[in-house]
């Protein structure tokens, strides 16, 4: 019923909704802001369709946002920035969150039919 | 680039994976299936573009999967269906979350275009 | 090991790491403020050892939070007020989260031995 | 009016429940253990006194645990253990989380007042 590509771009939301809400609320410092990265971009790799995943967490929006005697912040929109590119069925969706009037805004980048 | 039905399927996949990952692990008893079934469907509603979030916990499946002293288990794909309808720009997505195979399956039931 | 007083406080820790990481990030607008506070309160209730929740999620600071088009913000520390009493083995500990300095801080109220 | 070792305790506990729930339900294959073991104990170690953590995650449990197509499960509790020792004021304490009965207990190991 729904086209290729339009399942590519469904699947493509789904894995940004994930990993937004998986792991928002993470604590992060800039000591950690690698492991995080890493983590991240290889749980979501697992999911079906997913070709490749890039997270890069800011680390001096990181430590701007540390305003408490703690020495962390929580993981949010507005430190991070992800791509990805899902595959489906001959269809190729790149797909990119970052911040717009400050709001994490996940989008389409392109989508390619690859196959015919 | 990316036309209106296949924007309107990746903001459906987003409030799959958002509602999800948000709300997987809650603990969860048959006590408190009613009330987190309404948070979690007025809390996708808050997102863009989604027009209803139908949530329905399965009380028997929850009952069924307390296998400890506890007296609760935690959410997971098994225990709850999903209906939900997206609206982007004269686009309405139907989607569904269900069990298939052991694996709660994401998907689009339907795209119609309402607008032209 | 531990007396029942300090198992008692182990066990008030955990309800409220578990609640904050559970729900933080959740989608919340000042329509769906009551429903998320009760299944919270009702979700945290079902572990172990917990007597009660009270989760208070402050509409005005919802409102204020949302800063862009979509009507919604994000549940965080500042947004709520919790107060939580758990009941191990003779022992009632009063806790309570609320903001100081701006950050989230969790507490020991009370740790009362009704039991001897 | 809490002692120092239980607001230890309390501390411990915040820090148990916090890493549960921030990363139950994250997607895990025998690819990614190391890096969500290393993001789940750098991203805990942040939160105050909280002197080192330690996760380990079954990769023969979670390889048992892919039922389906995908190649992936959920990072629950019987897939993983955790070792934490916390500091608070002069007082230490160890902590564990493992399988007891099929449930993921978290337990209060060893309560040490080290400065007197």
């Amino acid at each position: 019923m729904a086209t290729d590509a339009q399942q590519a771009c469904f699947e493509a939301g789904i894995k940004f909704g994930s990993l937004y809400h998986q792991f928002a609320g993470t604590p992060v410092s800039p000591r950690s802001t690698r492991s995080l990265e890493t983590a991240i971009a290889e749980s979501i790799e697992n999911q079906p369709f997913c070709e490749s995943v890039t997270v890069a967490i800011d680390d001096d929006a990181v430590a701007a946002d540390i305003d408490h005697e703690n020495g962390y912040t929580e993981l949010s929109g507005h430190l991070l920035e992800v791509d990805m590119r899902i595959a489906y069925d001959g269809v190729t969706v790149s797909t990119r969150m970052e911040m717009e009037d400050g709001y994490p805004l996940m989008k389409l980048v392109e989508v390619v039919e690859t196959d015919d």
